[in-house]
C-alpha cells in the first residue's frame, strides 16, 4: 500500500491532537506515514509544544508514523498526499476585534455568521491563496482540504481561484447527526439526513432512523425542546415551536444567529456589559489553559477539556473524507463543493454545504432540486453577501467590499455597512496586502 | 372604431379623477365611451361625490363618454373590456394599523414594503380573486390592470390562480424616468432606462438621454445628491455617495426601506412620538381635503391638489398602457408581469417589474439574464417572502404566514415575526375569510 | 428482520430464472421469504413452465422462500415490498412487427431505439398505469422496480404520472463496467465510472479502475479497437477511432444505433434479405429452445444458455439495487430516475439515466452540471422524442404522436413519419386502449 | 443631426443595389452622407460595375451621399457608424462544392443547412474576426451588422469572441410575415407575430393581423396549403397537412430541410441528374445577368430581376433595424442575438434568432420562456451543431470539426461525417489558416 505524506497548515492550533488521534485511530485504512505540521515564525512556540504533543501521542501507539515539524512550506509540501489548513490569520486577537466591532453598531459580532465572516475571509483567502500556488510547484496533485473558517466562503475562493483539487469541511453537520442520534438513542453512525445550504446556514430532511422515515416525528421533537441541536458555543436561545413546525426542516443552531438576530445582538451585548467577554476572548482563555496540558510530558493523548472547543466532531469528520478520497470509497458525507446544478436555485459555481458523494475524483453533489420557498431567499441572500466576500478578497474592491457588507441580511442600514467596513480595514491594516490602504 | 368600455373598482377613490382625466387627454387613440365606477355599499358615498366630478368633467371635455356609477359589479362587468382597480381593503384605518403595529416591535411600519404589503395583500388578494371569478362569468376576455398595492404581490396571486389576463401598474419607474429627465433638463419622453426587480424595490441602469448612454453620468450625479428620487411619501434620507458608486445602479428610493433600514424605523418613531401621525394618517387628512374639493359643484377638473398624494403619475402609466394594448402598438412599459426567464435568478412564474413589450397580447418582458450580484440576494428574498405570502393569501395556513414574515428581510427574529402576526390577525380579523381565526 | 414480499409482474418470462438465482444467491442480505409470479392468462403455460423451475431452484438452495404463481394481481400485490416488471404487452409478435414497419420505409427497426421504442411504449404504459392504481390499492409503499423497455420512457411516464414510487433498471451502464474490467483484466467491483444520458443513450468518463484515473487509456483503447463495449445483442459495427478520441467519452453500444445510422439500417435490411430474420424473430427462436430446458424436471439452476439473451446482468443489477434499498445501502448505482437538476441542459422531471445514489428514500442522482456540447443535442433531442412519446401514450392523441415520431434523429422526414404511424397504431388495434382508431 | 457613415463589406454582391436602394429611401430619418463599398482585390471588377450603378442611384435621387469604392479597409472603416458583410469567401464556386461534397454520401448539399453551412462558416468567420480587430482600431464603436451566411453561426462566433457590437439579420422572418399578410390580403405592416429559434430554423406563433390573434387560422390555412412561405430559393414540397396542425406552429420553409430530408435530399440528387445544377450553380448564372444589366450606363435604379434572387427583403431589414439602432426607435424586429436566457432550453450565450427590441444600446431579445417540446430538440440539436461548429472555427481543430459534422441531425453516420469532412477539408485548403492542413 502506497505510504500517505500529510500536511496540516497552522499545525500549532490546539485542535492538531485531534487529528493526531483520528489518524492515528484509523492508522489502518489510512496509513499515514509522513506528517507533517506547519506554522509561521510567530506561531513556533505553539507549533513546538502541540508537536511534542503529537510526536508522545504517536510514539505511544506504536505506529509507523513520522511527525515533522517545521516553518518551511517547501519542505513540508513536497510530495504531499493530503494537505489540511487550520490557520487563523491574525490569532484570536483579529477574531476578537471581528467580533466586538460590529458591537459598536448593534450588529452580531460573530466568527463566522455576519461582518465577522465577511473580515476573516480578506484576511484568510490571500493566505490560503499563496497556500496554493505552492502547492502547484510542489505537490500539483495533493488534495487540500480546508477546515479554515469561513469554510464555506473560503472554499468558494479557492474553487473559482485555484486548480488545485479541495474541498471544504465542518463539523456542523455531523453534530446535527448526533444530535438525532442522542434524541433516538442510537449510534451516529445509525443516522442519515438530507442536508442542504451554506457553510454555517444548512437544514436537513429525510432523516432516517436505521434505515426509518423520522422527518416529521424529529421535528416534532425539536419543538418540543427535545434533541435539539446545541453547538457548544452557542448560547441557548430557541426557536418558537411553531416556527419550527412551519418550517418542516431541522436548521444548524447556528440558524440562530439569523432566525433571532435582535435577540442574540442583544446577549452578546449584555455579554459586553458582564464582562464575560466576546467568544473570541472566552476561547483566548480556553487555549491557554489547553496549551498548559499540552505542555506536560507525561501527556500522550489528547486531553479531554479539548472537546470543550466545540471541535470534538473535526477529527471524524476530516479523516473520514480523506479516507473516502484514499480508499475511493463512495461514501456519501456532507461537504463545502461546487454546486455544479444540485440546486437550480444557486449558481452553479457557488460553493454549497450538501451531502456529497467522496472518491478519488472528490466529491460529487447529490442533486437537491428547488430549495424550499421558507429558506430560498435566506440561502441565496447569504450566497450573494459570499459571492461579494470572495470578490472583495481577491480584487481588494473597496467598493465591492461595501457591496458585500450592506449585502449581508443582518446589517441593518448600509450606513453602518460603511463605518464597519471603515473601522475594519483600519483595524486589520497588516493583513490585507491585496487592499490599498 | 369599436368602442371601449372601462371599468373601475374601487371608483370612490380619490385618485379617480387622475384616470378620467387621462381619459378624457386620450379619447381620441381610446376611445372610452362608457366608463363604470364601481364601489362597495360602505363607499357609496365618496363615490357619488367622485363620480358627479367626473360626470362633470366628461361634460366640460365634450366627448362621447358616459361615467355610470353603481355598487353592482354585474352591470359594470358586462361585456368589459378593461377593469382597472385601485381598492383600498379595510380602507385607510386599516392602513394604519398596517402601519403601528409592527412599529411597537422597532419594525417598519409601511403600506407595501416590510410587513404592511404582506397584511395588505392577505385582505385583497381574496377580494380581487373574487373580482376574476366574476369576470370569468361577465368578461373573460377583459384584461384587469391592476394598480392595487402590494401590486407586484397581487399581481402574482392573479397570474398563479386566475386565468383572467392581468398586468401589475405602478407609477415607481415612470417616476424615476421624470428624475432623470429633470436632473438633465429634458422631457420624460427623451429618457429610456432598463428597469429590473420587484414593485417597489426596481434598478435602473442604460439610462439613455435622447439616444446616448448617460449611465455613468447620471450614477455621479445620483453620488452628489442631484437628480435624486424623492417619491413624495418618502422621507428625505440619502444613501452615502460611495454605495452609490459601488452599486452603478439607480434605485427606486422606496430601497431606502431596505438599505437605510434602521434609520428609516427611527425616522417613523420620531414621528409617532412628535405626533406627525404615520403616513397613513397624513393620508386620512389629505383624502378629507380632497373629497371636499371635489364636492364643490363648480369643480370641473382634477384639482392641483391632487398631485400631493404621491399618485400623480399613475394616470398616465395606466392609461398608454391601456393604449398599447388596445392598439397593438408595441410600446416599451415597466410593468408587474411574470418573470417567463427574462431573469433565471428566478422562478418563471415569479412576477417581476421590469421593461416590457405591450401589444394585444399583454406583456412581453424582455430577456434581463443575471441580476447584478449586488441586488441579487435582495431581490431574491424578497421575492421568497412575496412566494410565501401569496402562499399564504390563498390557503390562510397560519404556519406560511408565520414563514412570509419570517422571511422578510426587515423582520429581525422569528420571534417578532411572530408577534406582529398574532397582532395583525387579531386586528384584522373581519377581513380575512380564507383564514380559521 | 422484517420478511420480504416480492412480486414480478411478467413472471412467465424467460429471464425469471436470472431473478431467482439473484434472489437465491443474496439471501442472507435480501431475506425474501415470498415472491410472487404473476402472469396473464395468456401466458399461463409459459409462468408454469418458469414458475416450477423457480421452485426447484428454491428448494436446492435449501432457503425459506416460497415461490408462487398466480394471475390473480389483487393477491400478489397484497402486502408486497418490491415489484419488478419484465412485461412484454403482444410479445414477441409485437416485437416484430415494431422491427419490420419501420424498415419498410427504410427506418432502423429495434426494439428500443427508433420508432420500435414509441411503439412499445404505448402499448406498455397504459398497462403499467394500471398496475400502480393496484399498488395504491394493495401495496401502496412498495416499490416498483421496472425492468420493462423502453425503461427510460417507461420510467417518466411512471414519475410523472403515478404517486407510486419507481425506479427503471437498465443492465447497459454494468455491462458497460463489465468490459472496462475486461479489458484491464481486474473484477467488474474494481471499476467505477461517471455515467449520464438516457436509456440505452449514454456516455461514461471519469472511469477509474482500482481508484485510478484511466479515462483516456481507456477512450485510446476503444479507438484501438480493445475492450469496445458489445452487448450480445449489437452486430459488430465500429465507430471511426478518431471519433472515439474526439468525444472523449465511452459510448455504450447502443450508441451505434444513432452515429452509424446507415450502416446498421443497412444491416438490418440485409439481415432481412438473406432470411437471418430480425432481432425479434431471432429472440423467438431461443425463448423456445429455453423453455425446452426449462420444462426438464431434473433442471435445479439457471441454465448456462440463458445468458445468450443479453440479459446475463440484469439479475445482478436488480438485485443489488433492490438490496440498497431494503438495506438504506447508500450505494452508487446507474438508474433511470427524475433529473431534478442533476443536469440543467434536461428538463427537472425528464428521467435520465445516470448514478445513482440508492438509499431507503430511493434514488438520489449526482448532480452532473452541463452536458458535453459534443453529446448535448442528442441527448436532447432524444429526450425530446421521449417527452411527446410519454404524452401520447397518456392521452392517445395521434398528433402528439406523429409529433414523437417526426421529433425522432432517425426519422428522415415527416412523411415517413406519417407512414409508420398509420402502420403501426393499424397494427397495433388491440393494444391500445387510449387510442380512438 | 449628426452625419452617417455607413460601410459595407463585399459590396462588390450582386445584392448591393438593393441596399443603396433602401439607404436612398429612407435618407430622411437615416441620413448616410459617405457610403463605402469595399471589396477583395479579386472582386474589384464587379465592385466597379456595382459602384458606378450605386452612384448613379444616388444621383437620380438626389440626396446628399457620396458613394465610395475601395479596396482598402481602413481608410473604409475610419470613423464608420455602421459596418454591413455580405462576403462569399471563395465566392459562388466555393458554394457549389458546399452543395456537391455532401450530396456524393447522399447528404443534403446546400448553402446554410446542413454540412455546407459548417463549410461555410470555417472559411467566414476567420475573416470576419480579422474585420472586428481592424473596427477596434478605426471605429471601435460601429456597429457590425451581420448579412453572411450562416447568419446565425457567424454571428455567434462574433459574440463570443470580439467586442465589437454586432447583430446578425435575415430576413427569412420578414418573408413569413409578407407571406401571412398576402393570405389575408394586408400589408406586411399589419402582420406581427412572435419567432423563436436559430437563424434558418424559426418558428412562428401568436400571429396578430391588424391586432387580431389569428394563429390558430392561419395554421389551418397553411394545412390547407394557402398562404405557405416559399422562399424563393426552396423548391416547392409540402409538409403533411396533419403535422402542421399538430405542430401549431408556422415553420419557415427552410425547415423543410428537416422536416423532408430525405425528399429534399432526392429532389436535390434529381436535379444534379437532370443537369440543373445545384442552387450554386444556378446563382451563378443569374448573378452573371444580372451583372450584365448593371454594367448598363442608363440604369439608374435596382433592377426588378434582382428580387429574383431571394433576397429582396434584405434591404428592408437591414435598413429599418439599422434606423432603430440610430433613432433609438425601440421597435421590435427580429435578429439574431445571444439568448440572454430568452429561453432557458438554450445557452444563455448561444445566438438565437427571435423578436428583440432595438435601440441605441443594440437588440433586447424578448423573454419566450420554454420552447415547445415539438420543436425544442431539433433546435437544441442544431444548436450543438453550430456551438462546435464555432469553435472548430476558431481553433481549427479537426476532432471539433468532426464532432461538429456528426453532431447535425441531418448528417446520417459519423463514417460520412469523416468523409465529408475529409472532401471539404481538401477542397478549401486556400480559405482555412486556422486548420494544419
Amino acid at each position: 500500500m502506497k505510504k500517505l505524506k500529510v500536511v496540516t497548515l497552522g499545525g500549532g492550533s490546539g485542535y492538531t491532537p485531534e487529528l493526531i488521534d483520528g489518524f492515528i485511530r484509523r492508522h489502518k485504512e489510512l496509513p499515514v506515514s509522513e506528517y507533517w505540521l506547519v506554522d509561521i515564525e510567530a506561531g513556533k512556540e505553539k507549533l513546538e509544544i502541540v508537536g511534542a504533543l503529537a510526536q508522545r501521542m504517536v510514539k505511544k501507539a506504536g505506529i509507523a508514523m513520522t511527525v515533522h515539524l517545521t516553518t518551511r512550506l517547501d519542505e513540508a509540501l513536497a510530495g504531499a498526499d493530503f494537505v489540511t489548513t487550520q490557520i487563523r490569520v491574525g490569532q484570536l486577537a483579529a477574531r476578537i476585534q471581528d467580533e466586538k466591532i460590529p458591537l459598536r453598531y448593534g450588529v452580531l459580532g460573530q466568527e463566522t455568521t455576519g461582518p465577522g465572516g465577511f473580515m476573516k475571509a480578506q484576511r484568510t483567502i490571500p493566505v490560503l491563496l499563496d497556500l496554493c500556488q505552492e502547492m502547484e510547484k510542489y505537490c500539483p496533485d495533493a488534495w487540500l482540504i480546508n477546515f479554515t473558517n469561513p469554510a464555506g466562503i473560503v472554499t468558494e475562493a479557492l474553487a473559482k481561484h485555484s486548480p488545485i483539487r479541495s474541498l471544504g469541511i465542518c463539523s456542523g453537520a455531523n453534530s446535527m447527526m448526533r444530535d438525532i442520534a442522542g434524541a433516538y438513542g442510537v449510534e451516529r453512525e445509525d443516522v442519515y439526513a438530507r442536508v442542504m445550504g451554506l457553510n454555517h446556514l444548512i437544514f436537513a430532511d429525510q432523516i432516517t432512523v436505521k434505515g426509518k422515515e423520522l422527518t416529521d416525528d424529529f421535528i416534532e421533537k425539536l419543538a418540543q425542546g427535545v434533541g435539539a441541536n446545541q453547538l457548544n458555543n452557542i448560547p441557548d436561545v430557541g426557536l418558537p415551536p411553531d416556527f419550527i413546525r412551519a418550517l418542516k426542516l431541522y436548521p444548524l443552531s447556528y440558524l440562530k444567529y439569523f432566525y433571532l438576530d435582535r435577540e442574540m445582538v442583544e446577549h452578546e451585548r449584555e455579554d459586553l456589559e458582564r464582562g464575560v467577554g466576546t467568544r473570541g476572548e472566552q476561547s483566548l482563555a480556553i487555549e491557554k489553559s489547553l496549551f498548559d496540558l499540552y505542555r506536560d510530558p507525561t501527556l500522550c493523548e489528547k486531553p479531554a477539556a479539548l472537546s470543550a472547543r466545540g471541535g470534538a466532531l473535526y477529527s471524524d469528520t476530516a479523516c473520514s473524507i480523506i479516507s473516502s478520497i484514499y480508499n475511493n470509497k463512495r461514501e456519501i458525507h456532507v461537504v463545502n463543493t461546487p454546486n455544479q446544478g444540485s440546486t437550480p436555485d444557486l449558481p452553479d459555481d457557488a460553493v454549497i454545504e450538501t451531502n456529497s458523494m467522496i472518491d478519488c475524483n472528490g466529491a460529487h453533489p447529490l442533486a437537491y432540486g428547488r430549495l424550499p420557498v421558507a429558506v430560498k431567499g435566506l440561502i441565496q441572500s447569504v450566497k450573494s453577501f459570499e459571492e461579494l466576500t470572495v470578490e472583495a478578497a481577491i480584487t481588494g474592491n473597496q467598493h465591492t467590499a461595501l457591496l458585500a457588507l450592506a449585502a449581508h441580511p443582518l446589517v441593518p442600514s448600509v450606513e453602518i455597512a460603511e463605518k464597519i467596513l471603515r473601522d475594519y480595514l483600519a483595524a486589520n491594516r497588516d493583513f490585507l496586502p491585496q487592499y490599498t490602504l
